[in-house]
């Protein structure tokens, strides 16, 4: 009988969960607000925050990620915010509710920086977005950041590249001060988005074996410890393109991983076949999509990487409004094989990348790309795709 | 050095081709407005209808398909069309111009009936669509093609199923009358849009060898005859669900075997790998596609088919504006690989379908496919996805 502790379950067996009473709908018992405070393997047994205990026979390490802090002096002040889970999203509307926002700064141009961009921009609020690095979304090659950071100036996000930041303080014209290196800049609300890092100190406890970054974890989501599991943002996932085991904190990868274990346990052998890194953003009237590995991390892991950007449709030409797919490929000279894909467009750049994350799982080569069978009608694409193009292009560089 | 012989060639070299003082700027003797009205195998001499002769080493067969006519009395009456090709376009737009048409009946609802019902609508021409069948669009799934007989309903297109065509002549209120076994109906214009059938006579009559409907080709696009090759819509394409030869008369496989033959005339060795049935169309605000085989085809072909249908979101629950996308599989009970795919929707019909395309092509299981890496955000799917909630129900069918 497993249990779950956690702010939130949803859902379950289409209960709509609200309040304690709800959970108790569920049949399981589900303590929400409630802490471990440690974990005493020998024994088998849970501490919990409000001073009892549970036994278990298995355990299962669902304890995510955190948001990356910057250390800066005046981080805790009233207004500055990070973004991880519903609380803190609850808690940042809260704040824009009660305060007249009219600045927001969002230091880190990752998903984050881009998502609430828009959210802070539709709201009326101005907003700034600075980052260390010279374009946003840097896993995006530049020549597709750059269609990212026009579509922010067409919005009226301030982008200010290669800034760091150096303190918070309290602001005059404004609640807020960001000191950077590049100047002082006021604002009513600070977000912090510079990235997530895996809560792993109660696994820790147990002595379960880390990988670099997070929980180490086999195919069916066990750890070192037989009888415990772990899943989500707290442990590692198998890259299926480097053939190696990676952080990758992504929500879709967690609910796969939870299934796993949740099968496991319950007497399945089930595989948990891994990852190729597909992942997505939408900011403002862009997509931007990318699978599988940079040029960058293709040499780290002893590929010899090619790559091509092409300028395609989304769409059949006759039906071509103006729309751009920005579409870059990267492969490995010496099996052929495709590495990455990333694409920047209007539309149809998630349908790309979904499609190339197919052929990234199977290990397809160029060649066999540069031929696929796509659903082709001129509404969503040429009689030979952008997917083609790119590929065929690439080829002459093996 | 290649003939080609043509209505219109595009785009060769970048330059726009319009005349026949531009054909000669491609540096290729192009001919146009000429018919091959014979081949003299023995000589390798093409007979043109301008009195002329071509000697050959190879000869490329490319002679398409021509639109099935229904063999009625007043089929040639003025103002009944098929639509084929840009020829066809032209006429029927001529048509449009030049008569005030206010009424438009269109025998037959697969794709050509799908999208002239579109365009017919959209200039402001009230228009049926007439079908012997019960749904539109039947090679989808009853439960789906009901999704489009709405959309029609919607967009005020009369679907009239179940109805045959018997005679077409002239009318009274209306320049045409199309006589059926359910009543009589007046149209300015009539388009018959009942499927295509492949032009093979001339290669017949050099003795190439036929497959079941259409020019017999290899891997290399070569015929039974060493120096000709066949492309597009007059030959047959390897179907790798079926493993078997068939004809798929679509414009992106008719480029990609034109390329293939191509480069192997070239000198090259190319093969090309075959096709899995990826298909698309847009009605309206709808999406519809379909790939690999459906149910009965795979009766047909010795599988033992399970199939589910599904009613899941094109995007993630809380982007939901309630748009729904249907999405059917079908799969092999024997060996657990999907079959066939096939989806109708708002958006994302054509992604889903496109990535399942790829998994298709690779011959991927369900228990894959229910794991698969798509990049995930709520504006373009949720962290399960319709695939994978589709491939997971329909494996407890195996």
């Amino acid at each position: 009988m497993p249990y779950y502790i956690g702010d939130v379950i949803k859902d379950y067996k289409r209960l709509v969960i609200r309040t304690p009473e709800d959970f108790k709908k569920t049949g399981i018992d589900v303590r929400i607000k409630t802490r471990v405070d440690g974990i005493d393997a020998a024994k088998g047994t849970v501490h919990l925050s409000d001073g009892s205990a549970l036994p278990y026979d298995i355990l299962v390490m669902a304890t995510g990620a955190e948001a990356v802090k910057l250390g800066l002096p005046g981080e805790d002040l009233e207004g500055v915010f990070t973004l991880r889970n519903l609380t803190d999203a609850l808690r940042i509307k809260s704040f824009l509710n009660e305060k007249r926002c009219r600045k927001a700064v969002i230091v880190g141009a990752g998903y984050i920086g881009m998502e609430m961009c828009e959210a802070f921009r539709n709201l009326g609020i101005d907003t700034y977005v600075l980052a260390k690095y010279l374009y946003p979304a840097p896993r995006w090659d530049a020549e597709l950041s750059k269609l990212i950071t026009e579509e922010l100036e067409k919005n009226k996000i301030v982008f200010l590249p290669l800034t760091g930041s150096l303190a918070i303080e309290k602001g005059k014209d404004f609640a807020l001060r960001l000191v950077t290196d590049k100047g002082n800049l006021e604002a009513d609300i600070i977000l912090i988005g510079v990235g997530a890092r895996p809560n792993t100190k109660l696994a820790e406890s147990l002595g379960v074996e880390m990988g670099r970054n997070a929980i180490k974890v086999d195919f069916f989501q066990r750890t070192s410890r037989e009888e415990v599991y772990a899943v989500g943002d707290c442990c590692e996932v198998f890259h299926r393109v480097i053939g190696k085991w990676t952080y990758n904190p992504l929500g879709d990868v967690a609910n796969k991983q939870g299934r796993t274990a949740g099968q496991n346990i319950g007497g399945a052998s089930t595989k948990f076949p891994g990852v190729v890194g597909a992942q997505s953003f939408k900011v403002f009237n862009l997509e931007a999509a990318a699978a599988g590995i940079t040029e960058e991390e293709a040499l780290n892991h002893g590929f010899q990487p090619v790559s091509t950007i092409i300028q395609g449709l989304p769409v059949g030409r006759p039906m071509a409004r103006g729309e751009k797919l920005a579409l870059k490929l990267v492969a490995d000279k010496t099996t052929g094989k495709l590495l990455g894909a990333q694409s920047v467009a209007e539309k149809g750049a998630v349908m790309r990348i979904n499609c190339l994350s197919v052929a990234l799982w199977n290990g397809m080569t160029l060649e066999e790309i540069g031929c696929l069978d796509l659903a082709y009608a001129p509404p969503f694409g040429g009689a030979w795709d952008a997917i083609h193009i790119a590929a065929q292009m690439l080829m002459r560089k093996l």
